[in-house]
C-alpha cells in the first residue's frame, strides 16, 4: 500500500464540492482501486462558512489559493476556480513551481495559456491534467490521448456547449424565438455569469483549441478559430432545415489540412438523421476521426457537478497510479505552431431568403447562382403571402468564395426582399 | 529517449496485420508522443510463406508463439490468435511466466480464463491488457477503468456484436426473414467462422463478462450470464416492434443488486429514438451509467483492421509509458466472486401472439392477463383474415414471474392460435 495523495482542492463551486463529496463517499472504492487513500489536505474559496452541503472539517483551509498550492502536505493542486487570468493562473504556476502536481477544469486558461504552462510542468516534471476541461463527464481528453494514440487523427467535431444545445434544441421544439428562449436558458441558471462565453461560442472554442492541440500536434491556438455564436440564429431557420431533414447545432470541427490548421465554431446543419443531428437538450457529443478507428462518438453530460466531478478524479486517480505524460500529448517545446487556415474546401450550404413577388424572380436567383458556379441540389419556395416569397435552397457542394460571389450576385439582381442567410452544411 | 520497445506478435490475420501496418506506418508519431520507439522484434503465425500485404522483412520469425512468447529480445507479447485455449492460453501463460507485458485482443480467453490469467499476471508485476477484446475501436476498457474511476458503475448496456446488429437492421430495411440475412452476413464473411459464436451471442456474452468484471470489481463470470441469441427473432416481431415504436436488439445488461449481479445478453425491445435504438448496421454501442457521471454512450467500429488495431496500439501506448494497474482495475486476488442473479426487477414486456378469430378471444386474454396482474400499456389488433387475428401487446412493468404465470394461463384460455413471444422492453 502507497502513501495516500493528498489534494489540494482550489474553489468550492459546483465542481469543487462535487469532487470533494466523491471522495469521501467513494473512499473505499477509490482505495480498492489506487491501492492508496485519496485524502484532502486543504481547501480554498472565497467564503470559508458558506454552507455548501458537504462537510469540510478535517480540511486545512488557506483564503490564498497560492498559499494552498504551495501546502508542504499537497501533493495534487486541483484548481477549480476558473477565469483564464487572476488568481487561477497564479496558483497554477505557484503549484507548478512547487513541483506540485496540477489538475485544472479551466479550459480559458488552458485556451489561452496553455503552451507556457505545459512547458512550464514538463520542465518541473509535474502533470497537468484537464480532463474535466472539454465535454464534462465525457473522457474526451483520454480518449484522443491515450485511447486513440495509435491514430492519426484526420478530423474532430463536436457539439460541447450544452446551453447553445439547449437552446436551440427548446427554440424548434417551442418554435419561439432565440431571444424568448435566451431569456428561458438564463432564468434557469443555465448560462455563464457572462453568457457571450456560451452563446457567442467562446466556451465552446477554448475546448476546441485543447482537442486540436492534442489531436494535431501543435500548440493551442485559440485566435486562430472562425467562431461565430449562436445569437443569429433565427426560429425560422431553425424550422426551415428541419423541413429539409437538418437541424442546426454550434459544431466545432478541426482539422489539419494542407494549408494548415481549419478550426471553425459556428453554426451548421448537420443531417437529423445523424448522431449529432440527435442530439437534444444540455447533452454533449465529440465525434473523433482517426485513420485506423475510424469514427468514434462520445456522448454524454457536459456539465453539472457528477459529470465535471468524475472526469476530475479521472485525473485524479491517473495521479494516484503515477500515469502521467506530456500535457498535450507530446512534449510542449516541440509542438509546432499552426497555420490557421479557413476552410477553402467545397461544402454544401443551405440558403434562405425571400423574394419579392414577382414572376421570373426565382430565375434570376437560380440564373446568378449558376453563373457563379453554384449548383443547386434542391429548392423549395413554400406557400406565402405577397409581397414576399420565402424561398429556400440546398446547394451541391461549392466553394465559400463561390458562394459569397453569388451572394453578392444575388444583391444585385434586385429581385430580394431581405439579406439572405447562408449556413454549412457539415458532413458528420 | 527511454529503449524501443519491443513486440513479439502472435497472430497475422486482419488484426496483428492491422498493428504491424500501424507501427509501419505512424513510427514517427508514434515516436513524438511515446518518447520511444516501438519496434516489432519478431512475429508468429501459421504460415510464413503467406502474402499478407505487410512486409515481414527485419522481424524474427517463430513458428511456435510460445517460442515468441519467451524471446529475449522481446518485452511485450501481442497474443491476437484467439481461441479460449490452447496455443493462445499456452503462449500468454509462458509470457507472464517469463515476465513479459502481455496484451491480447481475445476475449473468449480472458471471460474463461481471466481471473487465472490476471492473478499470474498481477503476482509476476506485469501488465495483461486487452482493450481491443470488447468493442473494437471503442476504447470501453480504458473509459470504464481509467475515465469512470470516480464512479460507482450502476448499469453497463451494450450492442457488442455488430454481425448480429447487421443481421436485425438488415431485416428490418429488407423485410427479409433471419434466415435469409443470415445466409447473406454468412457470404459476405461477416460471421466468426462458428457463427454460433455470434447469433448465439457467445462473443457478445464475452465482451460482457470482462465488462462486469471491471464494473463491479467481481470475478470474471461468464457462465452467469443468461444467454439468449438472435435466432429466435422473427421478422413479424421485428415489423411489429417497429410499428409500436421500438428496435429490436441484442442487448448485454449488467448491474449489480441487492440479491447478485444480474448479466444478461438477450434481444430486446429498446426506444427506435434512444441512442442504442438509432443504432444501425454492423457499428457497436456501449452505454455506461455511473452514479457521478450519469449516462455516458460510446459508439464506433466493433471490428475490423483498422479500428481492432487502434485498440491493441492503445495499450502499446500504455504500456510503453509506464501506464498500467490490475487487469480488472482491482487486484485479481481480491476479487469477489458474483453471486449471479437473474433479474426479478420488473419491466415492461412486448408480447405477439394470435388468436383464434372468435368473438370474445381478447377479451380473455385481457382478463387472464389482469388476473395474474400484468396490466396493458397498449395493445393493437391488426386487421386480418381469418381464422388467426394477430395481437400485439406492450405491458406495464411487471415481473418476469407475472408474465410468465400470464403466458401459462394463456395457453390454457384455448383462444390462442400459436406460441406467444415475449421479448424484455429495456429501459435505455
Amino acid at each position: 500500500m502507497s502513501e495516500p495523495l493528498r489534494l489540494g482542492i482550489a474553489g468550492l463551486g459546483t465542481v469543487g464540492v462535487g469532487v470533494v463529496r466523491i471522495i469521501r463517499t467513494q473512499a473505499a472504492l477509490l482505495e480498492a482501486r489506487l491501492g492508496r487513500k485519496i485524502e484532502i489536505a486543504a481547501v480554498s474559496a472565497r467564503s470559508k462558512s458558506k454552507d455548501r452541503g458537504v462537510p469540510l472539517t478535517g480540511y486545512g483551509w488557506e483564503d490564498d489559493p497560492v498559499a494552498l498550492a504551495t501546502r508542504d502536505d499537497v501533493d495534487v493542486f486541483v484548481e477549480l476556480m476558473g477565469g483564464e487570468d487572476g488568481p487561477a493562473k497564479a496558483a497554477t504556476e505557484a503549484a507548478i513551481a512547487a513541483g506540485k502536481q496540477v489538475i485544472t477544469a479551466n479550459k480559458a486558461m488552458l485556451a489561452v495559456h496553455g503552451q507556457t504552462l505545459a512547458e512550464a510542468a514538463e520542465a518541473k516534471g509535474v502533470a497537468l491534467k484537464y480532463e474535466a476541461a472539454v465535454a464534462g463527464g465525457i473522457p474526451v481528453i483520454k480518449t484522443l490521448m491515450e485511447g486513440l494514440a495509435g491514430n492519426q487523427i484526420t478530423r474532430v467535431m463536436g457539439v460541447m456547449n450544452g446551453s447553445c444545445n439547449y437552446i436551440l434544441t427548446r427554440m424548434e421544439t417551442s418554435g419561439k424565438t432565440y431571444q424568448d428562449i435566451f431569456a428561458e436558458a438564463d432564468g434557469l441558471g443555465y448560462l455563464e455569469a457572462d453568457p457571450q462565453l456560451d452563446v457567442g461560442g467562446i466556451d465552446a472554442a477554448h475546448k476546441l483549441a485543447i482537442i486540436s492541440s492534442i489531436a494535431f500536434g501543435t500548440r493551442v491556438d485559440f485566435d486562430g478559430i472562425q467562431l461565430e455564436g449562436i445569437e443569429r440564429v433565427s426560429i425560422e431557420d431553425i424550422t426551415a432545415a428541419a423541413d429539409m431533414g437538418y437541424k442546426i447545432k454550434l459544431l466545432g470541427v478541426t482539422q489539419m489540412t494542407g494549408r494548415g490548421l481549419e478550426q471553425r465554431m459556428q453554426p451548421c446543419l448537420v443531417p437529423e438523421t445523424s448522431p449529432l443531428g440527435q442530439l437534444e437538450g444540455g447533452t454533449n457529443m465529440v465525434v473523433i476521426e482517426g485513420d485506423a478507428v475510424g469514427q468514434i462518438v462520445l456522448r454524454g453530460a457536459g456539465a453539472g457537478e457528477g459529470p465535471t466531478a468524475s472526469a476530475v478524479m479521472s485525473d485524479v486517480c491517473d495521479i494516484a497510479k503515477g500515469s502521467a505524460g506530456p500535457v498535450f500529448g507530446q512534449p510542449a517545446a516541440g509542438l509546432a505552431t499552426a497555420t490557421a487556415a479557413t476552410s477553402q474546401r467545397p461544402a454544401a450550404y443551405y440558403l434562405r431568403t425571400a423574394l419579392v413577388d414577382k414572376p421570373g424572380a426565382l430565375a434570376k436567383i437560380a440564373t446568378v447562382l449558376g453563373e457563379a458556379g453554384v449548383s443547386i441540389n434542391r429548392m423549395r419556395q413554400y406557400e406565402h403571402e405577397a409581397p414576399e416569397a420565402p424561398v429556400l435552397i440546398v446547394t451541391h457542394k461549392t466553394t465559400r468564395a463561390a458562394l459569397d460571389t453569388a451572394l453578392s450576385a444575388m444583391e444585385d439582381t434586385g429581385v430580394l426582399a431581405g439579406a439572405p442567410v447562408a449556413l454549412r452544411i457539415e458532413e458528420v
